[in-house]
């Protein structure tokens, strides 16, 4: 809200392709203000495979139950997503604010209500007005274009200071298939699922089981491996939709997440996945630093990860990160209160290349200058390593300022 | 450090009477500065019946491993208190400090060095230099005084504000005993067990095994049910001494926890533990708000207590209470996040007085002015309702602001 671009955003945006068999165009519909873009229609041409994972709260938004019951029909028509209202502890009149949705929208694209698919963020507990979209759906779903992905992930942006796109391709069966996706999030982001909005379209055909488990699967290592400030959304949406137009191409409908020919599709899939998580906490709210913390030696990959993340979600970790304070004592305090199997004595901890500690104890040979000028840069590795195991664990995070503490003390998210 | 006291700092400080059995005095070591105050020595006429509990963190400063492994001898004669090292992560040299002060301490008091018992904060990893102990406890061991308790709390604060003290007084079978306490401990505050240091003595004559099942059941509904920032430090200290010096008023030895002479005792200490555990979360680091956070209606008092510290803990919990903010929507959040059955459709959630929402929505007479003025006062009150069972749990914590990062972003603690 301060209008300033977070110091780690990209230097360039990718040139996003237009992509076969989705449009989307978006609109004012004077959800929470007047003349201000505030929602998006991404409409499929025909029925797209269609996978989801979900925000992991008990207290999950309307459209976050709305999707879950519509993705046992297995197919997709159209996604409306709405900034300005999370329609999230709403009680029936979030349930039938949902219904009115995908009913203005099945009449729109021409579909069936449970080929609808909703995402909705800003202010929770506030009813939702979706008469409102009546008005405007019609008109979007003739406007749509294909060529509109920046536009898009500028369209879903709240506290979010850049959009956040991402490209990739790869050959199934030697057929070249392109995926997209957006993001949105910059606050209450934390693991325990997708952590915010995003929404990634291949034009690969493939089944909407197989994309369930690539989905699935994917979210772990990235989405699920960030953190900005440990709090969990209840309307966090990760959804991947599959359009088939390559099949004209003549590629070969995928059934299962195990067959071979989709490892080039899964590693692309993966890569755009983290490239999409890694942009999100580059853009965490107050932002001037992001960490990625790497956990080895712990006793398995499990261990590593709540390792891991119990140090990315230290306050204390984070506001030295802030303070350019190459404060490992703090790093050992994160370490020992996750619960963990750890031995203090064969713990050994990196920032950047310097090694500060090793076998329980300060590095006899560590420099703090060389490790404050680690500190000094933008992207700080640290690397714990316990010496227990093979489990390992990388995950990512941001400093925590007076700017965070700004921007949630004033704004009624 | 800013040198201005919290704004939650008690109006006047409770005059400490002298107790029976135990005295104490401060001197100047030299750990870190030169000419400051920074080792307590508490000394008891006689052994001491003891209790204690600590950091459960599995990488525990050596002082923690020191205390766990006299408490077997259940005696205790000198404890000594120091700042400016933590004596963490320190390894060997770590253990050979701890022995050689034990040695130092046990000379000057004339007792063996498994009744003398240890603690020490400040900086995580630097090897703490025990010889500069030797010259000074001698000195100290003939000044200790009775009369010493508000200068033994002012001189174990770190980045305290106030010196926290307390005291109580009860009867057993009749004779009057008393019970003071004194803690330390403004940031890396957080449950899982006595989150700073305290040490709290009794004139009463009970035994070691009694003091530690009172002193573990204490602590839950007191000091581990506060967090300032979530992050549990390397040291946590928490220790219950008893003179017996009250036998010679006639109270007649105690020897189980279930004796129910010790009724009022109980309920005395329990409260002098909530006391100084309230004080410590008042002092939090750039604390100006206090949150008294209540969650009813439980599956169980466990759930409830998780609920409560998922809402205590949260970033965004806690920035809208710095900003003053009724967000209430922050709250279905982190009940949602807490991994506890909820029922978003069954809860109700007020601040203060207010009921802001009830069975799942807005409460439609929700006034955002009277929940405002709420959010205005130092002491807010929040309380949350699940309506599932009869599980309860109070926790308390402190806003997070600005100042929390600049304070935490500059000490190297």
């Amino acid at each position: 809200m301060s209008g300033s671009v977070s110091p780690l955003a990209p230097k360039t945006f990718t040139a996003m392709p237009a992509l076969r068999g989705v449009r989307m165009t978006t609109a004012s519909a004077g959800i929470k203000y007047k003349n201000r873009t505030d929602v998006l229609l991404m409409v499929f041409d025909k029925p797209a495979a269609v996978a989801g994972v979900f925000t992991r709260s008990k207290c999950p938004s309307a459209p976050v139950d709305f999707c879950r019951k519509n993705l046992a029909h297995g197919s997709a028509r159209a996604v409306v997503v709405n900034s300005g209202n999370a329609n999230a502890f709403t009680g029936l009149k979030g349930r039938q604010a949902t219904e009115l949705t995908a009913k203005s929208a099945a009449a729109a694209v021409g579909c069936s209500e449970n080929e609808v698919y909703l995402a909705s963020t800003g202010v929770i507990g506030e009813p939702l007005d979706a008469t409102k979209f009546a008005g405007v759906l019609d008109t979007m779903a003739k406007d749509a274009v294909s060529d509109f992905w920046f536009e898009a992930a500028k369209a879903i942006m709240t506290t979010d200071t850049y959009p956040k796109v991402a490209t990739r391709t790869a050959e199934i069966g030697g057929v070249k298939v392109t995926i997209n996706g957006i993001a949105k999030g910059a606050g209450m982001i934390a693991p325990d699922m997708a952590t915010m909005l995003s929404f990634v379209v291949t034009d690969a055909d493939i089944s909407s089981s197989a994309l369930q488990t690539l989905l699935s699967e994917g979210v772990g290592p990235s989405f699920n491996s960030m953190t900005v400030d440990s709090d969990t959304s209840t309307s966090d949406t990760l959804m991947l939709f599959a359009t088939g137009a390559a099949a004209a191409d003549g590629q070969a409908h995928i059934d299962r997440a195990d067959d071979p020919k989709l490892a080039g599709f899964r590693a692309a899939l993966n890569e755009l996945l983290k490239d999409l998580a890694i942009q999100v906490v580059r853009d965490g709210e107050g932002a001037t630093k992001m960490l990625e913390i790497t956990v080895t030696g712990a006793e398995s990959d499990a261990a590593a990860k709540r390792i891991a993340l119990s140090i990315a979600n230290s306050p204390l970790v984070k506001t030295a990160a802030a303070g350019e304070d190459a404060n490992w004592g703090r790093v050992v305090m994160a370490v020992g209160k996750a619960g963990e199997m750890a031995d203090r004595d064969k713990l050994a901890i990196w920032f950047g290349d310097v090694r500060v500690a090793v076998n329980g104890e300060r590095d006899a040979s560590y420099s703090e200058e060389a490790a404050s000028n680690v500190m000094k840069q933008q992207d700080i590795p640290v690397k714990v390593d316990l010496g227990l195991g093979n489990g390992r664990a990388t995950v990512w995070t941001c400093d925590l300022t007076k700017e965070y503490v700004a921007i949630n003390g004033d704004y009624r998210s």
